[in-house]
């Protein structure tokens, strides 16, 4: 088969998804390595952490007590990147200060989400069940920000949040923002300096980078192909090849993209077309949830470790044009650093940060690990 | 002044090389680090270690032996990312086959290049005299791959490599490749696995992803603006604002850029236009390796540590249209990756790797600590 010849050769993929490349050299697993060896987290952790600041019941940073909390928390970011308010800025200068000198102020909120109320679990950890209150509490968080004018604020289910909803304490932003970009960073080797499980929800007043390439490539698409949408043409394609699929289920499959950069990058992508989360009905989520739960228990079994990785959901903006809201496409990032043990990691670092990002393994390498670990979580096996 | 607001709020900037955009939110640097340590370099190594693979005289992973040379050594990296020959690839499928799970190969040639002989010494180390030869073995390289029909073959040095040449052993790439790129990962944090001085030169018959946007960028700007060159106009801007400048002789600045995303990222840019380094005089060599010298040094003084980067060579593609060539403007980047001491480090992951690069202290507060520390490598104080 023409796919089996990439296996041997350096080749460049195109990400049609960000309308880039990615340069795959797959014989290079096996340049030796005596570079910097991460250190795999401790899996000792207790269930609950008296120093820890996200622990129910303990006291935070700048003096905020956490209530007793049973599955989520939502809290602002005590060092939030962005603000409500700030002062001013008016910048001065001619026209070349104003190319080369740009800058605009940009006003938001951050939220930090807990998943659980133990220290010492993580996605992994948890149960399909136990993963869908955190999905509704994005969906809470979501909601509570969508625009008005937003076609999605019409099937969004919480418009008054219910007085014992995690996020109820909330008060509303102060302004209508553009975008919420949730994610989690998971592990020391991804930034992350807290073990308890959380996320985060950055919600800023401009459309950040990513979401804004995707979005021109996703629209583009549909202009070409008369209304057909980008993802759902790649997943339905991906169902019938079966390369590069890890996981599926009836409303989402999870897979490892074409054009992954990451050793172990995956997508968990929406079968059918979902803007956003609110757009899921409880079965959805309940699949959504089983989708997470397979691909973070499969992260860690792979090596024996806890896995680290960044994940990012990427869906409609807050506020957007009609065409933006329904050209969106309901889809999970996951790209997690560690390429060979638990130990080595794969650094995009000169070549990849001046030229091209650049992958030793095929896709469909990392697709094969990734289906033979499925089954219950390592740790479990070993109590 | 204006400026000195954006040291206190929130906002994007644009970088108008690459038509993006970088978040600055300078108040997140109060917040704690609990998080990964990096674990700073070993500063006693020895001059000569029997078990590098790139000292002089010793014997490399796949059996061939390096000469005593005494400055700079060149040689085809035993791991290449490309090679010069490989199986071919004809890949089948419909339409959307070819869109989705489009691959093309790459051929080309990736060489190792030591900066000196000594096992324990670094840019930072090296005498602007010492970093020329490591200059001319870049241009002996670039010369000896440059097009024919390149207009700057004309200017190049070297056409017949002279026989003591450190590049003269090598042989003829078996092609005319598009596109050079040369670059240096230095320190275990940048994924570097061997601390002998030494970079990396990795030759490719595409144009890849960053040198390709970036030349976009200089093209239009030349159209738009009757043939003035973007990196010229903004270096001018720059050495007349001075808020941002380094360093700077009579060729170079050395310059923290308005729209910098890593913490301490600089750049050098020529003062006049070069094309690429085989634009450069013998008088403009010295001065390029002065920059060189002036910003690791200050890299290093800034936390008295190894400083680790990433750093990479942007100049004119060894084949390419007229309009590419005279449009590229000589310019190096610096990405290092230390926040706050020799042990915290700036993570880019989750917000940054879903939505937008995201920074903790302006580029103006960068540009103030490395003006201050420059003078003698510390280092050598300590001695
Ligand atoms: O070629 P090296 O030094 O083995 O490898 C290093 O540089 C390469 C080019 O930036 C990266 O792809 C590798 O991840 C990094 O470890
Ligand atoms: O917000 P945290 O967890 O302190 O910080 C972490 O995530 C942020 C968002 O991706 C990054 O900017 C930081 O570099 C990283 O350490």
């Amino acid at each position: 088969k023409a796919i089996d010849v990439l296996d041997d050769i350096s080749h460049r993929r195109y990400n049609p998804l960000r309308g880039s490349y990615v340069l795959v050299s797959p014989h290079r697993t096996k340049r030796p390595w005596q570079g910097q060896q991460e250190s795999p987290s401790k899996t000792t952790l207790p269930a609950y952490d008296p120093a820890c600041y996200l622990c129910p019941g303990n006291t935070r940073a700048q003096g905020d007590a956490n209530p007793a909390y049973k599955n989520t928390f939502v809290f602002v970011n005590d060092y939030s990147a962005v603000k409500e308010e700030q002062a001013e800025y008016h910048p001065e200068g001619n026209e070349a200060e104003s190319f080369f000198l740009n800058a605009e102020p940009v006003v938001g909120k951050c939220y930090v989400l807990t998943f659980s109320a133990a220290h010492n679990l993580t996605l992994a950890d948890l149960s399909p069940a136990e993963i869908v209150p955190v999905i509704n509490a994005w969906i809470e968080i979501y909601s509570s920000h969508l625009s008005p004018q937003n076609p999605l604020a019409t099937v969004a289910p919480v418009t008054h949040l219910p007085p014992d909803a995690p996020t109820a304490s909330l008060t509303k932003p102060k302004m209508q923002y553009r975008y919420m970009q949730i994610f989690e960073n998971k592990g020391a080797a991804m930034g992350c300096s807290n073990p308890h499980p959380h996320g985060q929800v950055w919600t800023t007043s401009s459309l950040p980078e990513e979401p804004a390439i995707e979005l021109e490539q996703l629209k583009k698409y549909r202009v070409k192909h008369s209304g057909k949408h980008l993802l759902g043409d790649y997943v339905a394609l991906e169902l019938q090849k079966k390369e590069r699929v890890v996981f599926e289920n009836d409303g989402f499959v999870v897979l490892c993209p074409w054009w992954a950069t990451w050793p172990f990058e995956t997508m968990i992508i929406s079968k059918t077309h979902k803007r956003a989360l609110v757009d899921l009905n409880d079965n959805e989520k309940a699949q959504l949830a089983e989708a997470i739960a397979e691909i973070t228990r499969r992260y860690d079994n792979l090596f024996e470790t806890h896995f680290p990785y960044s994940m990012g959901i990427h869906q409609a903006p807050l506020e957007g044009t009609e065409e933006e809201i329904e050209s969106s496409w309901l889809h999970l990032h996951f790209y997690p650093p560690l390429l060979r043990s638990a130990t080595v990691r794969k650094f995009l670092v000169g070549y990849e940060m001046m030229a091209e990002p650049q992958r030793d393994i095929t896709p469909e390498q990392a697709t094969t690990r990734l289906r033979s670990c499925g089954g219950e979580l390592y740790r479990r096996k070993l109590e």
